[in-house]
């Protein structure tokens, strides 16, 4: 089913698959919805100033030139440097700081948003790499200040959310940042961030590797490196990991902290998503400038498709003169969810097309009559199609099971109608006021296989 | 309320006018879906070689390159003439008619699509043009050959959305490419596009310039000129148009099929959607490729804001080898339509927020069996908020009254729920298993002021 773009790196699917993508956008809006979150979107341009504000950009970017620039008439040209210069946003928490900075005087906070909408990566085509993607984004920011309770907040709409969806059971694998670095610095290690850097790579290239990148590249010694590796290690279900990391003997004003919040984001994890989230003290998200809460997520069984939910604490996601607007925020990311749905066929649509019902012309002047029926079955919220041509019944039918419509509608020349549900070939009588199909027919559903 | 975009040309919207603009899309595609049609999207982009498919683009397109380019430290380039550069898409239907093309294997003709996604043009900033905006695109595409009912169809599908709206009274206006291309023909004027490109300007600048641009460039008669002028005066609520046309004594082959055309169209609609669709002899849509009905739509009493949407018949939307895909579509300017709502306030969202409840908190402890009372009332589908902060009740309900949100939930040490509706005052007894706010209250509801 899943084909391969024609463009590398730009998905597409066919109506069927996107029933599926569209039920994944439904769920997750209405779960965001049902917890207080408000749409927003943001425009698919930032200026490069923007995009540079935190200093380098780790991401593949695409910039922008007006093709019709008459004064270029071979190629058109865009200055890096220009601070004005426009560029595709590649994700939705840069664009998110900007809006709230922007329309702080209109904002009630703490502000609760979600935005749905694609990013862009520039990246180089051979990596196979998506270069257009959905991500499907909820943050809570304040003004000043922002309670810790919507770090427990947040991971638990999360785990709700994912549990909605026609997804393989999945994990949301939380470290928090002042354990980490307060541990780190209770050992010694001082470059707190270069630590994590490397921890981060502990996936990629083995503990070992790490031990030796820890004592090359940050002056560790044997002993320092094994505790950073231990913590690293500890991975728990439930809030034991406290105590095994009290058994490590490490003592941090900023560690206890830590602990503490890390421990009241597991303990209301455990009540309320059980078996959902846990304590990954190796989770490290190197490169983002997460101050507490730290998250990644993956579907059981599918790890290697990496994170498919990250996101954590910044203590100043944006800020204005001198106010700041700590956030706290996960980001899912929903072509690689759907994507995956579709390629290993997790799911599938109850059927092609939204229509139930194709009302079937008798002659070429009954179009008029059959479009009064449809009238009466939409008025009713059932999706219906008027056929265009009178060909024999047969060819009309056929059409609809080609189409993938489960119901063909007939009215006879007396008036008489009658509705066949093809899949059976159960024809009944029917009245266009009253007849409905089962639920399970009315809309096209979405269910795991 | 509608402040000035930060970027010139890129609106966004303030989560209460969000609102109003999700009801706007939620309409339309739930209009859409009833009517049969199929969700799809394409990429944002296109290559320029697709996008310059049938000659010249008139539309400003905005190139992409990498910012990451390392061979152009200082400068990205694009090549205008690598026809596999990137480009951001204009419009919906040269996207479509590539994903027609290259998914026909997959797709079941007549194919039904509704495509709503947003599209950018790189129009110069100082004209003060939207370069990001929202289509909400439909239409049906044949496999060789497609009914004209379809068109017909099409008008209606498009006036029962528009109606479902809350925007002010509109006209869809339509005419026939057939019908003034055999009308000119008929009169003697072989240059039909070029009659058609001057007839397209007549709102802008009058009859008597265009009557001189139809002799200085087309070598038009005074009599040719006048006719010509003559049919596109005409416009007609029902189907009198035919005999007006017939009055002018002109006789052509070309001309009667699109008198017929154009005349079930109206007769459809007179009887389905009486006064909404006329028939306007001066529709011409001079640039565009249709080659039978065109379309423009106006809001009564706005009509300086332009089309709020267009379209029409092509004979072939896309082509592969010999085959042909004819198609026919319409296409609304959702951000157009939204942009006038917001600015002159002809609909507003009943809340800011799609919070129905507040639950308060007693004392710091309750946070948990507060969320087992949003758990509750969630799941019977009312959106809910658990507060984070056991402030003092009145400074909860002021948290709420500044968020919009209609009701606070208490529940007082002994287990006893209560909920006071903040507008009137009124606080009664409540049971988190069956309270439910009024049906008015459930969802923010969009509706005209």
């Amino acid at each position: 089913m899943a084909r391969t773009a024609s463009l590398s790196g730009f998905p597409e699917w066919l109506p069927q698959e996107r029933l599926v993508e569209l039920h994944v956008l439904d769920t997750l809006r209405k779960t965001f919805e049902l917890h207080g979150f408000s749409s927003i979107e943001t425009r698919a341009v930032e200026t490069v100033g923007q995009l540079l504000r935190k200093g380098e950009i780790d991401k593949e970017v695409y910039g922008l030139s007006r093709l019709q620039d008459d004064e270029a008439p071979d190629a058109s040209t865009l200055d890096k440097h220009d601070p004005h210069a426009l560029a595709l946003h590649f994700d939705l928490t840069v664009p998110f700081a900007r809006y709230v900075v922007e329309n702080a005087g209109y904002l009630a906070f703490p502000f609760r948003r979600y935005q749905i909408q694609k990013v862009w990566r520039g990246e180089r085509p051979q990596e196979g790499r998506a270069r257009e993607f959905t991500q499907a984004d909820i943050d809570v920011v304040g003004d000043g200040e922002l309670p810790f309770r919507y770090d427990v907040e947040i991971a638990l709409v999360i785990a709700e959310a994912l549990s909605a969806l026609p997804i393989p059971d999945f994990r949301l694998r939380i470290n928090n940042r002042k354990l980490a670095e307060g541990f780190y610095r209770g050992i010694g290690l001082t470059d707190t961030a270069g630590v994590l850097r490397s921890i981060d790579k502990l996936e990629k290239i083995g503990a070992a590797k790490v031990a030796e990148l820890l004592k090359s590249e940050l002056g560790a010694s044997d002993e320092q490196a094994a505790l950073a590796l231990q913590l690293a290690s500890i991975r728990t279900e439930d809030t034991s990991f406290v105590a095994q990391v009290r058994a490590l003997g490490v003592s941090d004003d900023l560690l206890e902290e830590g602990l503490s919040e890390l421990e009241q984001v597991i303990e209301a994890a455990v009540h309320r998503a059980p078996g959902k989230v846990i304590a990954d003290l190796s989770i490290a998200r190197g490169l983002d400038y997460y101050t507490g809460t730290v998250v990644e997520t993956v579907l059981v069984g599918h790890e290697q498709l990496g994170s498919i939910c990250s996101g954590g604490r910044y203590d100043a996601l944006a800020s204005k003169g001198n106010r700041t607007f700590p956030g706290v925020g996960l980001s899912i990311g929903v072509t690689r969810l759907v994507s995956r749905i579709l390629s290993q066929e997790l799911a599938t649509a109850s059927r092609s097309v939204p229509t139930a019902v194709l009302v079937a012309l008798n002659d070429d002047q009954s179009w008029s009559a059959a479009q009064d029926v449809a009238a009466q079955l939409r008025g009713r919220g059932i999706a219906t199609e008027v056929a265009a041509k009178a060909e024999k019944f047969g060819k009309q039918i056929k059409f609809a099971d080609r189409r993938g419509i489960p119901f063909v509608w007939f009215t006879d020349d007396d008036g008489k109608h009658q509705v066949k549900d093809i899949r059976s070939g159960e024809q009944v009588d029917a009245d266009p006021a009253s007849w409905a199909p089962s639920a399970e027919d009315l809309h096209v559903r979405v269910t795991t296989t």
